[in-house]
């Protein structure tokens, strides 16, 4: 099992790497408090409890009465309606501040639930248990919780940390090979923004990955939180160098939201995002272009899409200065020196988007 | 000009009080922050503008863009749908991690104002104006934010603090006399739960509190906020000490939710909930019922009520349990040793409610 510390001075908590949902779970939800929780409420949705709930079961029985809280499952119910629905079923089983919420699903229901911990009687402590891949090396680390707007994603939120985050990685096996995909364009990312020698053993170990080889995975999965958990502790409230972790989201997300969200998912548009800010870089940084081709080269690998869509310039433009990261409508964009380091120059949406041409 | 100083550890602040709105405001705002905001988003209502919208607009010009966001008055109101409408103005008006929020009103402005500022992208600076006197001694200081449910009050909401209060005695000229009176109760209570001495000066002095002297006050503001403010730096996330500002809140908070929130004012149940609260101390802690004389007479004198309405005990025993301070269902009632002293017993409901007898 490996463990990795996020200490953030206020809050340290641990991430847990095992291959099976195990009692390690129970007995480390005991020993966090002084007093033990009196009810553990689960937010999670009807597929994954139809694949993992009796196996989630047996990892926190006998010690805790458990309540389930099912939410429907995809992005565009990551919403303030859901949020309230579960605040009010929350007071139904009349949770209170000893009580406990764990977040048992993907990124959606990890948001969701961090979001309702951050917030129902003004907090409550919550635990992760990722169940996809992007969960589990991106939205489960690092304490962002929140809901989208119709105007954009994440536009409402919390920083909100968790008591600790649990991953086993056998819980991909029920995952989609897309969804799968789409965690690993994150994978790619922290490469690319932090180390040049795990985008080599990326590159290299493609098949074992695709394959779900458990080693494989423990190694990527773990490599991933410590870094996303480096970045989190020198900066916790995304000030400095937690826009790093942004590099491909610009352009990103701007994507996504074209799409509506639904026809491109949140992986596919990064790793569309991050052909995009490479080529930027080029044009920036002196970026080299061999090393564009080396990024096109592993994502095209790992069946993750490359081409930038089709859409007006104009809705990039609209959708880019609705992004969080704008300043005075300016945006922070993350480009590459080379593979393995990362900053972020400031543009206007402009600059940022030349690449696209006349539309 | 009074200045308290409210320092967290990861966040310090001031409380400032003075006579009249100033200049002091836009100076400060531009000190506080390395980079200057660009635009200031304040978050008011009709009423209140139409009384001092000019006097804040001279504090706060020449040197920032103003941004009004206008809600509708009153705490029914105070829910997530007047949040959401907030969250979609802010967008619309292209608000971003630089714009600056401002809580302009009474409470129900400032828990508002303050929950969007907590979430909106995750969090952005924001800064309390009260202008009632509840606000200015209560809910402006100390980082409760947050809205209602219909299935209780304050059931939603964050830890966030301001980056600085501002304490203008003279906004208090536009209260209505019943308004006054409430914010009054929670004067009253600090006394009761950590100052005999002030405890007596408001006795000695209801006639120049009444009649709004503006050296009083200054004086009984400042000594609330001075008490709350050590209070919060003792426990700013309400795990001890910091429950004893719910004194008479309790039974207060159970007899507003009867009372629909409309007919019993917030400081009005607060008031008869320390009337409550002091008559079960005799009971459980020796309270000598000579002080709960002392206390009804200067409520009285004050015009506040004082009775426990008539509701039947069940409904009270649901109320209280649908109270955040509940464990297990349980109780963390706040008694008094004597004027001055308070501290918290974990009653049952029934043990809490004793004194109802059977209705």
């Amino acid at each position: 099992m490996g463990k990795i510390k996020v200490d953030l001075g206020h809050h340290a908590y641990t991430i847990f790497v095992e291959q099976n949902l195990s009692q390690n779970i129970r007995r480390h939800i005991q020993a966090r408090f002084a007093k033990k929780p009196n009810r553990l409420f689960i937010i999670s949705n009807q597929k994954i409890l139809r694949h993992h709930q009796a196996k989630l079961k047996k990892a926190l029985q006998p010690g805790f009465d458990l309540e389930w809280i099912k939410i429907p499952d995809g992005e565009r119910y990551k919403n303030l309606t859901t949020i309230q629905r579960i605040y009010e079923q929350l007071v139904i089983k009349k949770a209170d501040r000893q009580s406990v919420i764990i977040a048992f699903g993907g990124g959606v229901v990890g948001d969701i639930a961090g979001f309702v911990a951050a917030t129902y009687m003004r907090g409550v402590p919550y635990f992760q248990i990722p169940t996809s891949l992007l969960a589990m090396v991106d939205s489960s680390v690092g304490g962002k919780t929140g809901v989208d707007l119709k105007a954009g994603k994440n536009l409402v939120g919390a920083f909100y940390q968790p008591e600790a985050v649990f991953i086993a990685t056998s819980l991909l096996q029920t995952l989609s090979m897309r969804e799968f995909r789409c965690g690993m364009a994150e994978v790619v990312k922290y490469g690319l923004i932090g180390d040049a020698n795990f985008f080599e053993w990326l590159n290299k170990n493609t098949k074992a990955i695709l394959e779900q080889n458990a080693r494989a995975l423990e190694h990527l999965i773990t490599v991933s939180c410590q870094m996303k958990a480096k970045i989190v502790i020198a900066d916790e409230k995304e000030k400095g160098i937690r826009a790093h972790l942004n590099f491909g989201h610009t352009l990103g997300h701007a994507i996504e939201m074209l799409s509506g969200y639904q026809k491109i998912k949140h992986g596919e548009a990064v790793s569309r995002g991050m052909v995009y800010a490479a080529r930027l870089s080029e044009k920036l940084t002196g970026f080299k272009p061999s090393q564009t081709q080396a990024i096109l080269s592993l994502l095209k690998k790992l069946g993750l899409p490359i081409a930038i869509p089709d859409y007006p310039i104009k809705d990039y433009q609209k959708a880019i200065q609705s992004d969080k990261k704008s300043f005075n409508q300016n945006i922070g964009f993350i480009v590459l020196d080379r593979i393995g380091s990362a900053r972020q120059i400031i543009l206007k949406p402009k600059e940022a988007l030349v690449l696209l041409g006349n539309r």
